[in-house]
Parts: structure tokens; sequence; C-alpha cells
């Protein structure tokens, strides 16, 4: 059995090109080069700790502790990506090296014989990432037609997996609200429509505001924007100065720090024939209703929706939670991602592997 | 019916004191003044829309709609404090104002009758809040042998209830570890104990650390400077550089900027006999075990933990994020606030008024 011995390189093991068979066509370990065969650090570690393969560097054996000590020097993620490596083989998954840290087969596949299911990005669970980063993972899988998995793997080394994909949210139609201009009050950080036939109006047919008793509609912040953007409503202040548009913006601004961000999520939903409300209780920004219908009291919002901008990073913990609570409310959990003009539509989603 | 009519002041209305004991005695609205019977807005704004008072400001009668932005000009916070009044009187709860904004009756119960049970401090979603302020609540709640609920208005008005109070977690114990010097290497971000007798031991008997395969023993951060610090390991690096505690205190915390304040509630709750182990997978610093167990495979983690500093202050939506994590892995969420040498441990627990 031990017979067979591999050369530490900086960052990979080369072995003899005689156990092409066993190592490589057989078990799927390495790439065939011109030396032999070339493994990752991962490959040799779980090899030699397989007692599979031998290690030299130069003329020195190593054990497994001294080679671990050297392969973590060599390479400053070598644990998280051995912890992940290890764990999917002894579950019978086959993995490859890739343009993100590995490519996994689906079960019962392998090189050769099935194409790689699966590119996988392994982040330690303190490593801060930014959203960015995570965008381009999705494009780099989309363009090779895999689909994207991070794995992220925490102070006991236990591995969490996400998949990222980018989700599309409905076509953006022309809606027409009927422009009623009805008079509003804006009151501290909410806004009353006083007119009941109106009020009615706006809940049944567009799920807006809340009624503060049986006549009186009350508006969020975003919702009264919105409305006054598009003339439904106008508003004034309790002493009834008018508010515009451009004063409301700035005004909403100052009473809540992330309302423009918010606002031009909650603009493209509604143009996405969407209704968006309040999340707050989900811990979001919104919750999302796709097929809204008042009188159906079984109505469930299918997404949770939270506006970052393109600047954001990510602490890898914000996953776990939301993941968690998505799950625990039967809801997906959706990132827009705002850069300039457009929007990125990220959805992230707890997965087994 | 509508011959109670009331004088509006700048924050409360006075009704004659010919109704006290319709409005006061009977319905328990208002506190006795010399001018009559004074009402808080909110109390006045739910008894005219009841259409149980008239109001009036100087000789002018004022409707609901006048009324409320009255109330709302001379009371920044007014509508949330309406809001919240009118859902528990709605529902048979009765309610007086207090040091804190209301104090509310238990059920069945009534000013004269029974004591209050519930000390109310009412925010709307968007106010930022400091942990300190929540901590002065609890204080001031458990002078008066009150319990203090938080009640926090989103922007559709929707209500949800949070219970705070001060956590005890056990009593400080001397702890005695066997300090066996023993060889464990820090790689990277983490720490591997190469004996596998030592790393059987402690992780049978204190949950210390991860096996990383059948021998090795792997060390979180934490348990890192713990158990150095307690002298049961000693430290060094891949190139079997020594590290000291003092020199592995500040690498920590250039791995991970969290380190120091989790260390700080790392070690006090280790010093009162609880085993913390990462609370990663649900957004926490630590899930915490009372009672441990290494045999029994259903131990349960009952806490989850995060420290934050005295500094911190609250986005309303973490509470509804942690709390419903909390609850759908049937976990309490505590968060221990670190101040000086000291730390208090805060539960937030949500719960149905």
């Amino acid at each position: 059995m031990h017979e067979i011995q591999g050369q530490l390189k900086t960052e990979s093991v080369i072995l003899p090109s005689d156990f092409i068979e066993e190592i490589h066509n057989q078990s799927f370990y390495g790439r065939i080069v011109k030396q032999g065969i070339k493994l990752t650090l991962s490959e040799a570690a779980y090899l030699l700790h397989k007692q599979k393969i031998e290690i030299v560097s130069g003329t020195k054996k190593l054990d497994f502790v001294d080679f671990f000590k050297l392969a973590s020097s060599n390479d400053e993620n070598f644990e998280v990506k051995y912890i992940v490596y290890e764990d999917l083989r002894e579950r019978g998954y086959y993995v490859q090296p890739s343009v993100m840290d590995f490519r996994v087969y689906p079960r019962g596949g392998h090189p050769g014989k099935t194409p790689s299911k699966y590119l996988l990005h392994i982040l330690s669970e303190r490593k801060i990432t930014p959203v960015c980063e995570l965008i381009e993972c999705v494009e780099t899988a989309n363009n090779l037609k895999k689909r994207v998995v991070l794995a992220i793997v925490d102070e006991e080394s236990d591995i969490t997996f996400y998949e990222l994909k980018k989700s599309v949210l409905g076509e953006v139609t022309t809606t027409s609200l009927p422009q009623l201009e009805e008079e509003a009050t804006f009151l501290g950080d909410r806004t009353i429509i006083w007119n009941s036939k109106t009020s009615k109006q706006l809940h049944q047919q567009g799920f807006y505001g809340k009624f503060l008793d049986k006549t009186h509609l009350q508006l969020s912040l975003v919702e009264t924007a919105y409305l006054l953007k598009e003339h439904v409503i106008r508003l004034q202040r309790a002493n009834n100065e008018p508010i515009t548009y451009s004063e409301f913006i700035t005004l909403a601004g100052t009473i809540e720090p992330d309302f423009q961000l918010k606002y031009r999520t909650y603009e493209d939903l509604r143009q996405r024939n969407l209704v968006p409300k309040t999340g707050f209780k989900f811990g979001a920004h919104f919750r999302v209703y796709v097929k809204y219908n008042r009188e159906d009291k079984t109505t469930h919002a299918e997404y949770l929706v939270h506006s970052i901008p393109k600047s954001h990073q990510f602490s890898l913990s914000d996953f776990s939670r939301a993941s968690r609570l998505a799950h625990s409310v039967r809801k997906h959990i959706i990132y827009a991602v705002i850069s300039g003009d457009s929007i990125t539509y990220l959805e992230i989603m707890r997965i087994k592997l």
C-alpha cells in the first residue's frame, strides 16, 4: 500500500505517473501533468490521512502533522479547504479544483462520466464578504452553466452550504393608478388618508396602507412617496402646509436613514406588479406578495426582500440569521443590490449537499 | 351621550368633575385633578373616536381629524402611543400613564382592584435604541416590581411586544483545569492539538474543540485563549515559534475584530460552569449548554448569547430577527452587555399580550 510516494511542491504534491490508473482514472484524484499526477494540497492531505500515499519534501518524509503545518504555511486557506474537501469526499462526492475553489460532481457522477454540477466558493465564517464578490461568483457560474454554492466553515469546522442565484421577479409593466390627488396628512412618521372611500379603494385594489380604524388609512413612508409621485394623493402637514414629492423624499431620508435605498426597491417591485409590504417583523425591509388577493385570507408573502448598496459587505452570520428565519416562515430571502440605475436581485438559500 | 365635553390643553384634555363616576370610577379613564378629570391625549382620542366625549379647543369643537392633527403636533410620539393604547383597550386591558409610557393591568384587573403588571415602553420600529436605555427600563421596572415590555410599532402600525429582563446565568465558581501545557499549533485561524489522549480528555470533559479527524482536536480562537490562559495548552506557530497568552490575544484581535468582546463573555460563561460553543449557525456569538453531557446525544443548548459593548445601539429589526430565530430553535436569546469589568445579561423575549 505504502509505495506511492509524492513530492511536495509549494501548492501541490506530484505523484509519479505509474499510479495514473489507480489514483487518477479509478479514484478521480489529481490532474495529469508532464511530471505525473498533480494533487492539490487538500487531495494530498486526504490521501495521506487515508494512508494511501506517503509525502516527502526533498528527501524528508512528512507525517500528517508535518504536512498539515507546511500546507497551512503555503496556502492560508488550506485548513478550510481541507475541511470541506474531506467532508465531501467522505460523503461520496467527487471534487476537482476549479476557477472558484472546487467543482463538485453530482451524486453518482464523476469526472469523465458527467459534467460537474456545483462550483464551490469556500469561506471561513469570519471572512467579511463584499456582495460584489458574490455577484461575480454567480455570473461566473452562470456562464459555465453551473450552480454556485458557498461553503461556510464555522469556528467548529462545521460547514453550511448556501446556494446563490439571481432572481427574476416578474416583468416591469406600466401600471396605471387613478390620479385622485386625494388629501393626505403627514404626521411625524406616517401619513393618514382621511377619505374613507379612497382609503378602501387603495387598500383593496393595491393593498396600500393599513386601516387606523374603520375609516382612516395609514400609509408608510415608501407608500406615501410612491402614491405622491403617481399623483394618487397630495400631501400636507398637520398645519395644512403642502409637501411636494421632492420635499418628501428629503424629509423621509431624515426620518429613516435607509429610506432612499428602500424606496428604490419599493418602486421597482411595484412596477413589476408585486406587492411589497413592511418586512419589519421578519427583520427585512419588505415582505413581498406575488399574487395578492384581498379576499383570500390565506395569501402568503413569498419573498423577503432587503435593499443593500453595491458597496455592502456581508458578515457571514447574516446569512445564518436570514436564511434560518426565511426557512421558519417559508419565504425566500432576496437581497436587492442597488447599483446606479439597476437592481440585481440575489437569492440566498441554505441547501443540503 | 354627547354632553361630555373636554377642553384640550397642550398634552391633555380636561373633563368636568361631574363625570368622575362614569368616566373614571367605572371605566378607568384619566386621573382626578383639581379641575376635573385629566385625560392623556391617547385616552381623549380613544373616547372621541368611540363618540363618548366631545373635545373643544377654546370654543372650537374638534372632530377626530382635527384632534388627531393637533395631538400629533403637541406630542411627537402621539400616533404610536395612540396605536398601542387603542389596541390594548380594544382587547380589554386597562391602561394608565406611568414613569415609562404606560402601565398595564393584568387581564381581569383594573386600577383600585389589582396592581398593574407591566410597564410599557413604546417605540417606533425606526427608533435606533441604545442598549443602556433598555437596561435602565429594566432597572426602573425591577425597582417597582413590575415586568417591563417593549411595544414596537412597525410601519403598518402592527405591534410586537418584547419582554426584557436581566438573566442570572449561574454562580461564578472556581474551576480547576489540568495544567497540562500540552503542545498545540496555531494555524491561520484555528488551533490543533495533536495528542490524541489530551484531545479526547478535553473534548469529553469540557466539550472543548471539535475533532478534525479521529485523533486531532481543533480549537476555536476563544477556546485557544482560555486554555492557554489556564495553562492547559502551550501554543506555537507552524514553524514551532512559541506564542504567549498576551501575544495570542493581540493576534486573535487582528483575525476577528470582535474577539475581545467575545472572549470576555466566553471566559465569564466558562467561570459560571456553562459550556459556550460557537453560535455561528444561529447568527449569535455563542450557543450555551447549561447541563452538558457528552454521552447524551439529546443535549440541547438553552441559550444564544451575543456580546455587545455598553455603547451598542439596537436597530429594532434586530429583535425581530433574533427572537424569531431563537423561537424557531427553542432557545433564549441573551445579550451580554460588556461594561468595564462587569457583564449584564439582558434577555429579550417576544411575548403575546
